[in-house]
This record gives C-alpha cells, structure tokens and sequence, in this order.
C-alpha cells in the first residue's frame, strides 16, 4: 500500500505587526494547497517577530490562549481548505505561564491536539527560558486524518531523545517548526558549520528511526531592539527528508519560500526491514539516559 | 588549553589468512604512526574475512581469548610505537559464548579495557545474531593516557543512544571500528542513500553530544561462500568529523587508506558552550526510551 502525503512548507519574513504575519503565513498556507499540499506545516512563531532576542515583560503581551483566537483562525483556514495545519504560537496559559505550543488543526475537526516544547535554548539572542514554561505534555504524536504526527519544536530538533519518543509512540512523521538563524557577527565558515549540523542532526533523526521529517524555518534579518546593529539573519532552509535521511526538497536561505514535497509515508516498512533498529535497541542497557550525567557512575573494571 | 589527539584510521581488505590481514594493519599502523598518530583505530574484526556472510560453526575457529594472543601481539605494537591502539576482535569467552569486542593498548601499559558491542544486527548477509552474545558490559567508555574513549562497535552507530550514554560517562571522542558494504545486487541510487546514512547518522552523533568521532571500515569485494557470485563490497570511506559534525578527512570507497588527523579535543568545550545540550535534555521526559514501543502507553487528551 502506497500512501503518499503532501507536505507544504511556509517559510516567510515576519515584521512587528503580527496581523501582517498572519496574513503572509495563510497566503503561504493557500498557495501551498493550490499545489496540492494536504498537511501544511507553518515556521515557529509565524504570528511575531522573533521577540526572544531580549527579555522584555511586554513581550508576553503577544501570548494568547489555546485554545484562541490564533486556533480559531487556523481551524476556518483548515476546513475551508481541507487541509491539516501544524502551526506554533505563542501560549498564554495563565498569568506568569506561558508556552512555546505546537498546535495541530484538522480539516473540519478543528484543534485535535497540542505539543509544548520541551526543550527550552536561553543562549545570547534567544532568550527562550524567560519567556517559555518547559512543555508537561510529554513526548506525544496528534493522530489526525492524515496519520499520527510527529510534531516538535526547534530546539527540540537537536536532541535524539526527543525523535525516538516520537517514534516509539508510533509518529508517522517528524514537523519540526524552527526559528533558526546566524548571528551575522560570525564568520561564514561557523555559519556554515551551523546550517549543515542542523540539517544534518534532523536527517539523522530520519534515519536512526526510519521516519521521513519536515522543518520549517522563518528567513530574513531580525534586528535586536535592545542593541542596534545587531539581529539575527535567520538562514531559512526549511526541507523535507525521507526515512534514509534523503532531502526530498529544501528552500532558499534568503528569501520567502512555499514549499510543496510528496512523502511516501509507506516507505518506513522498507526501509525499517532493511534497517531494524527498533528490533535491536539496548533497552536493558539505556538506564542511564535519564540521568543528567554519569560521572557519579562507576566504571567496570578494565 | 588546547588538546590536540592525532588520529590514525588504518583501512584495509581483508582475505583468507588471518596472520596476513593482521600484518596488514600492522604495517598501517606503523604508516599511521609515522605520519604522526597517536591513536590508532582498526576496522572492525579486521583479522578476518567477514565470516558472518553466513552461518558456519566452523568461523567460531577464527575467535580467540581476550586477554590472548592478538591483545598480545597488538599490546607490543603499541609499547613499539609509543600508541594506543583501538582493535576490534573477535573474542571467544567460553564454549558457545563469544562476542564482537574492542579492545583498548594503551603504551606500554597494555590492554587497559574493552568495550563489548551492545547492538547485534541480523540482516542478509549480516547473520550476526548467530555469532556474537550482546554485549554485557554497557556502554563505559575506556580511560587511557590520551583520554577517555568511547568506543562503540559498527551497528551501534545508528542507535543515538550509544552516543549519548557514553557522552553523559565523559568520552572524549566517539570510535566506531566497522564493516559495512554494499549489496552489489542494489541501485546505485540505494547504495549512495545508504553511505551517505551512514556517515549522516554518525556526523549528528558528534553533533548531540558536542564530541568528535571517527569510523574505520574495511573496503573490498568479500565473496560469499555460501552463494556464488555474491558477496558484500565493503564501501571503506572512513573518516573523522570535529564536534560540530565538520568532516576533517575521508578515505576513498574503493582503496584501502591510511588517514591521519589531529583533533582538537578542546573544541568540546567551546562548541558545548555555544550548543549547551546537556543542560537542557529532559530527564524527566525520557523515562519511555527503555521501552522497546510505547503502543501500550495512553496518550494525553488532546
């Protein structure tokens, strides 16, 4: 049995006002089902600029409820377009809790389930632990009309851990919504470096779990309100893998991009033939994942 | 402090006779020693032809004792050299009980430790199942006077798992001696799907865990005895990668190789600074990765 779904993939620029976001995330949304997207994954915080790159208290005055006003929004677009959409906003759970929330629509079904970041990054220019409450919902898939999705978020995208839940919990497919750019002050050598291990620690998710994947990255210069001449370009990118960690599609760095790709979700039963992971997994001997750190640990003996 | 460890990957075909596979390395290891190694890594069971093309009980002749005499042979080589040596063996440790096995000589200090492959694959062609017990000593990587190694064995370089337990034990490096190939009967679009897996799932292992990596294969046509005109092409391409999954050096696919190259350890420290993915894993989210599949777990409500 063949089952092939259509991805589309909206990468745009967003600016302050988030009304105009909107508006350019659902154009995106149209023009990718016009090219026959059925499952249409949107960039992380398409609604706002990315405003994690200073801690500002009026910032949270972006949040707004799940469901909302952003959901309601998204789920007319979902049934007049037939279409299911993974999309991130910006969680307003209650006063002095907010999230980094994945939210999945389908078709006429509306809001059918919700995934809360887990990992948080707080590094220079993403100042992430201030504004998002670590998800509580675990590592859980939203089954939909499509099949049983993946759905995490950008930091997310670098911690093994977090694919393989997925995939033990039976994800079909990995969407992955990312907010990802360079700090123009590094050399283009680390901006190389930086871009290739992205993509190249997601494909291997694919691979070490026999699954095909999608990001979506937000392009364009973000200037840091808190220090002029200074901003992050985020290097867009978005792309789409198969279970070989093969790139089915990617997008440009630098400008705007709808993309559309066919994934073969029935490719995971050959290729997993071929390469039973699962089957061989050390589950006696993982223990030690849920620790921090091992150095408390003996060793064996030589 | 910068800590640079030069790297040596001896890759090599192998044939019938033991005694002549193992001079084989040996010369590489003197090659890579001249050029500069201070560690050196073997292929995977590099004193052999790949005997697991089928299942013979008279192969079980080719194991041999941990301590015995290749650790002996080996152990002298690196007192010689001034090395530590990373040799895989193929370790007889009692009647019908035998494993797939890495063994560390550290200088003249001798064999300082050995790591047991933990994951056994089973795959035309690959009957590893038949010859090699699990490993039983988990995933402890290996203190030498270079630092501590964390050596894992082949088909353990798809599962992340490996990786991380021997990153959160404090490796410095991740090795993975292999013998991986080609069906010659597959696509060359399959085939160039599958190398290049091979090296992604790796890559992002150095990635995660902000370590540097190398992998040593064999290269050579190994016929299979047990049915004429096919056999597996072991497809070489060792290489090493630095912590952000950048490759330093690749050997070719077809042509056995000495490679060597420094590493700089102290790399770790400034990219886990940049990339602080130990501080934020979410312990308390992984308990379900010592499930074998969570279809039995219930989902939250949506």
């Amino acid at each position: 049995m063949n089952r092939t779904l259509t991805l589309g993939l909206v990468q745009h620029a967003c600016g302050e006002d988030p009304a105009e976001n909107f508006e350019r995330c659902r154009e995106g949304v149209r023009e990718a089902t016009r090219l026959g997207a059925r499952l249409v994954l949107t960039q992380e915080l398409f609604r706002t600029r990315y405003f994690c790159q200073q801690e500002d208290p009026t910032a949270f005055d972006l949040a707004e409820p799940v469901p909302g006003p952003g959901t309601a929004a998204l789920a007319l677009l979902a049934a007049e377009l037939d279409v299911v959409i993974v999309a991130s906003l910006f969680e307003r759970r209650a006063a002095g809790l907010f999230h980094n929330t994945a939210v999945v629509l389908d078709r006429d079904r509306g809001l059918v389930g919700r995934y809360r970041k887990m990992h948080i990054p707080d590094d220079p220019g993403y100042y992430e632990k201030y504004y998002f409450t670590p998800g509580d919902l675990g590592f859980a898939p939203v089954d939909t009309s499509l099949g049983r999705l993946g759905v995490l978020v950008c930091w997310d995208q670098w911690f093994p851990e977090a694919a393989r839940l997925m995939a033990l919990a039976g994800a079909e497919i990995l969407l992955y919504p990312t907010a990802i750019g360079w700090d123009p002050a590094d050399e283009p050598e680390e901006q190389a470096r930086q871009t290739d291990a992205w993509r190249t620690v997601q494909r291997a998710h694919a691979i070490a779990n026999g699954l095909p994947l999608a990001a979506c990255n937000r392009v364009g210069l973000e200037p840091d309100p808190g220090a002029p001449g200074q901003g992050q370009r985020f290097w867009g990118g978005s792309f789409a893998c198969g279970p070989q960690g093969e790139v089915l599609a990617g997008a440009p760095a630098d400008r705007p991009a709808v993309l559309v790709v066919p994934v073969d979700l029935s490719r995971t039963e050959r290729v997993r033939r071929a390469w039973p992971f699962l089957r061989d997994r050390r589950i006696d001997g993982y223990g030690g994942l849920t620790s921090r750190y091992l150095d408390l640990r003996p060793g064996p003996d030589p």
